[in-house]
């Protein structure tokens, strides 16, 4: 018997174009410059606690990049944190962020491993003490003490095999990474 | 000259109502199980990498709270990451998140101190090198290498009082911490 490589090119999948993420991996592997991307938020004070971030492009892949659309998000206090409830709170969208990550991941990597999937929800709760931000302790902590996202996942695949998608996400999440590890946030001020 | 004790009242300033900011701290110093809040959000698999979250309620001041409105945000991966694009990707809702709490500070702080504010505006800049997520580096992080926050802020005070304002909101901001310090975050999953 001789010695054969054996490529396995897998279909579509999950709504994940499975032979064009491959191919990515490789022009990445090739080119590692590609996979420096600069993520870019545009923020504007609307007054009290409220804002808005717009989202137009980024830098990736060696290029400025438009997104298809501009999106609009903003944010607020509730009125029982003394906001006017325009929007969700700055941690709420944490939340999202690390649902939407770790989600995104789970249906990527179930398409690389031929996993059809049928349904993916989660639940993200985050507890906080305000006696953090509120400057009424020195002890309490001013983000999140806690995070729990409870996943319920369906799919052509036994238990173990649909936890396994969850975990290999988990491990290649950015947002998990940046929540759970330190990033180094500066902060520069212009005044006028 | 005998002994008073002064109580400075500021008036509501910078669209936050600062008298209720005040009553609200002395509320919670009197019963500090008002600041213990969960937040939520639920999140919604779209297929591909596409997924949204909603945001309609969360726990606070000893009780269920609902928003005025109920919120839904999309997440997607962009096209050069074979995603759709249907809306901006889970790590830039880390940089809106950074923004909007800073700037809800920025905005009580001032109120607080007297302080008229004009404008706050802010860019917020992710690094994040993707050989991590992909898989094809074991040494690069999945998350941002590092952020960057630039304000913009002009308002009835000198330089350096607007600096100022600034870096008290980084020290009560419950971003800033959630990112610059490990949040731990577990994960469940229930497998249909």
């Amino acid at each position: 018997m001789s010695e054969t490589t054996t490529t396995v090119v897998r279909p579509p999948l999950n709504g994940v174009d499975v032979p064009t993420l491959f191919a990515t991996l490789n022009a990445v592997k090739e080119t590692p410059e590609i996979a420096k991307f600069r993520f870019r938020a545009r923020n504007t004070w609307e007054g009290g606690t409220h804002s808005r971030s717009e989202f137009s492009g980024f830098y990736g892949a060696m290029q400025e990049i438009q997104h298809n659309h501009v999106t609009e998000v903003h944010a607020d206090h509730p009125a029982v944190l003394v906001g006017a409830d325009h929007a969700p709170t700055p941690v709420e969208f944490l939340l999202h962020a690390i649902a939407a990550c770790l989600t995104a991941g789970i249906g990527n990597i179930a398409a690389a491993r031929g996993i059809p999937l049928h349904h993916i929800s989660s639940t993200v709760e985050g507890d906080v003490d305000l006696l953090g931000i509120l400057g009424l302790s020195d002890e309490v902590r001013n983000g999140y003490r806690s995070m729990k996202v409870t996943f319920t996942i369906a799919g052509d695949a036994d238990a173990d095999t649909l936890r396994g998608l969850v975990e290999q996400s988990r491990r290649r999440s950015a947002v998990y990474d940046a929540l759970t590890n330190p990033t180094p946030v500066e902060i520069e001020v212009v005044t006028h």
